[in-house]
């Protein structure tokens, strides 16, 4: 099967969650609002279309076969054993998700420090609040959440280096693409914090390696990180 | 089987979304922090044990057997097939799963209005940007979120009300609370924006009648709102 994503072009945002997945597993998969022939009208007439049966309050969202999934984690949820990046049993499916979860309210956090007032004002028209948040973000919240994942990783079987124990999962991937992003947008808070986190830190750096996922960071289909996205560097909110 | 919901004990906040689907379907279960003897003590010697093997990062969390499973829109991922509150089909749970999580990522901006700086400090000491941000969610996200989910009630086949289409779901419960939550939140506002939405207002009162929901509503068990929670009435914010 061909999978269609369909996400904005031009950030990695969070349909990079996505986009990890499908490349790590090889999975034959067409990211079509970057495509030239379809592009951003194709997203657009998808999402204003009223014939579809299950419309998406946003994107990302992932067409497969007849079906329309969206929201990010939920997208996972069902792709994750199809690609063989979860185990099939229920109970570390929940796990994983739940995880999952878990890092999208802390990657929402983050897009709330540079936009604690609106999604729809410019940052600039923000800045005040921007810097509270983040002020408060990188003192509390941060370490909160590198905490709990830290402690999972100390929980998994000695040795095994995954969130799930045994072998790697989506979520190991959506952990790399948010610590890769925290080291984007506070590059001196994290070279702070991080000797507390190895375990995190060693995650980071088994997932880059991986062949498939290596190949597609250095390759033209990664989206670098801009000040577009969800993770973006304002050196004054590098507390 | 005896659920085991663990939950802040004087609040709705997150942990009633899950309260609701436990009443509305008669399951067997206890509110943990709730009971006499057991109480936040057993709620906090919970999240702080070091044997748990899938810690929550907070609650609500719920035990089930021998599952701990945390997350809200997690939680009832899990209970929903089982209190037969969702069709057992995968497309049509993936479908409840999407709205559900578009329902926290509502629900979360509500929260947001009264802390848009951070959970941690008083809304005392940070009035003026709480003002700001609930003037952008009164303005331009309330209506958005009751735009889209007055769509998907559209798109349901004719006159059955509920948003999956032929019968109701934990989705609809949730949808209630919202709207009950915003009203408490934001009357002047929710009483200018309803007429606009009499799918949603329909299905708000429609589970309200249910028998079993009805009695939990004026019941002991049934919290009021309050400002713990996260509903939270400040007149100042009711643009």
């Amino acid at each position: 099967m061909r999978y269609e994503l369909y996400y904005w072009p031009e950030i990695q945002g969070r349909g990079e969650f996505v986009r990890l997945a499908l490349e790590d597993s090889g999975a034959d998969y067409v990211d079509v609002a970057r495509l030239p022939k379809r592009g951003m009208a194709a997203m657009m007439r998808f999402m204003e279309s009223r014939s579809v049966e299950h419309p998406p309050f946003a994107p990302p969202f992932l067409k497969a076969g007849k079906l329309v999934i969206a929201q990010t984690a939920n997208i996972l949820l069902y792709l994750g054993p199809r690609l063989r990046l979860v185990p099939r049993n229920e109970a570390t499916r929940l796990w994983a998700h739940q995880l999952q979860l878990t890092i999208a309210d802390w990657v929402g956090e983050v897009h709330d420090t540079h936009h604690p007032i609106s999604g729809g004002l410019y940052y600039e028209d923000q800045k005040r609040e921007a810097k509270r948040r983040a002020g408060e973000f990188t003192a509390e919240r941060l370490s909160k959440f590198l905490d709990y994942f830290e402690g999972i990783l100390k929980l998994a079987p000695k040795g095994s280096g995954y969130l799930l124990g045994k072998s790697v999962s989506y979520v190991d991937l959506s952990m790399f693409q948010t610590i890769a992003g925290l080291r984007y947008a506070f590059p001196r808070r994290m070279a702070m914090l991080e000797p507390k986190y190895p375990r995190i830190v060693a995650l980071h750096d088994r997932v880059a390696a991986r062949p498939r996922l290596a190949a597609y960071l250095s390759s033209p289909r990664r989206l670098a990180f801009n000040q577009e996205g969800i993770f973006r560097h304002y050196p004054e909110l590098d507390g």
